[in-house]
């Protein structure tokens, strides 16, 4: 083994980890750009870097969601990255990864713009279809485990 | 390389996988009923969700308790299961695999059975556990980089 | 495939990843030690564990400080994992990978010491690295994506 890039899933693995982590790095974008504008900091040190920054105990709010965001997705893309790497070296059908990835991928997307700007039940929606997608992966790889018997 | 589920430790590694996916989403429902059923929401979108819902600055305790646990588990699930991928990527034994694999996963389910509920030290034992496994994969991936030699 | 070990990039990975792991684990050493120093702790239950511990709904500063470093860590350490896997199974350079992972696992313990002990601009450097090296990791996974077709 040299490269997976010639399995089909992998590649599509690959394509929703890096629009994931973009997605991910942008909402820390948000979070900086916030943090700057209304100067608001957690430590002395922080606030130090910018003329008229304070330390307050509590965010403002666009911080607070963006923050609040950040913990759902941390508990949520982890797993299914796990999960659809695991599935990908099953040797799962490209036409299935392609499915479940890119269904995943775009609920994620949806949840944090929903999220920052306080949509919902659209903000939901995006949360259960990212959590269906992870059960069916894990179903899939429970069947593949089952049906398939090692050499 | 098309399978690896020929290869038994990523048998064993993708069953750990999956029951500590549906460990991690029984928490978040636990959150979730204890939040439709105590009405407390931290955003006014969510309060609006249901009949009599009210935004708090400071949830109820289980609420708090299943949230410390989530942010327990991601302290420690994700780094496990890195290491127990990299443990059955170099190769590792299935005996091995199936003993690190089984004691973590039993100790993190039992940590969050006793983080909800409260009890000490029972909760800090199983925590232990959990790193205890973790060191032994980083030590036995350590032991397998300086003892084989690539080709 | 039995054994990636023969990859050298794969080699790189697994030390990085052993390393991350024990900067994190030490992080976790420091809140723990902190904790029972000053007696400090969120429930009532951890309270009874020590002599004269009480609860306190405000951490010290050394916990909240190990605590916001370890968040820090959970939004960029598994991500990187993920995209230097990526990388790994794409195929990638040894030289390459020997570059990524040595300046990301340099610039994250950097950005633990700094976070701890509150240096400014030092820490913002250190994250902005690690940030830098995903980006990095993402663009050329994209690359090979790109130009090496699958068979």
């Amino acid at each position: 083994m040299r490269s997976l890039l010639d399995v089909i899933a992998f590649r599509y693995w690959l394509i929703s980890l890096v629009v994931l982590f973009v997605k991910m790095y942008a909402n820390s974008v948000v979070q900086a750009l916030t943090r700057f504008r209304s100067r608001a900091f957690a430590w002395p040190e922080d606030a130090r870097l910018v003329k008229g920054g304070e330390v307050v105990a509590r965010d403002p709010e666009l911080i607070e969601r963006a923050s609040r965001c950040w913990r759902n997705d941390l508990e949520n893309i982890p797993i299914y990255l796990f999960l659809g790497l695991g599935y990908v070296l099953c040797g799962g059908t490209p036409w299935w990864a392609a499915l479940y990835f890119t269904i995943f991928t775009v609920a994620r997307v949806a949840h944090t713009l929903f999220y920052l700007r306080g949509l919902q039940p659209h903000r939901n929606i995006a949360y259960q279809v990212g959590v269906l997608v992870c059960f069916a992966l894990a179903i899939h790889i429970v069947i593949l485990l089952l049906t398939i018997q090692p050499i």
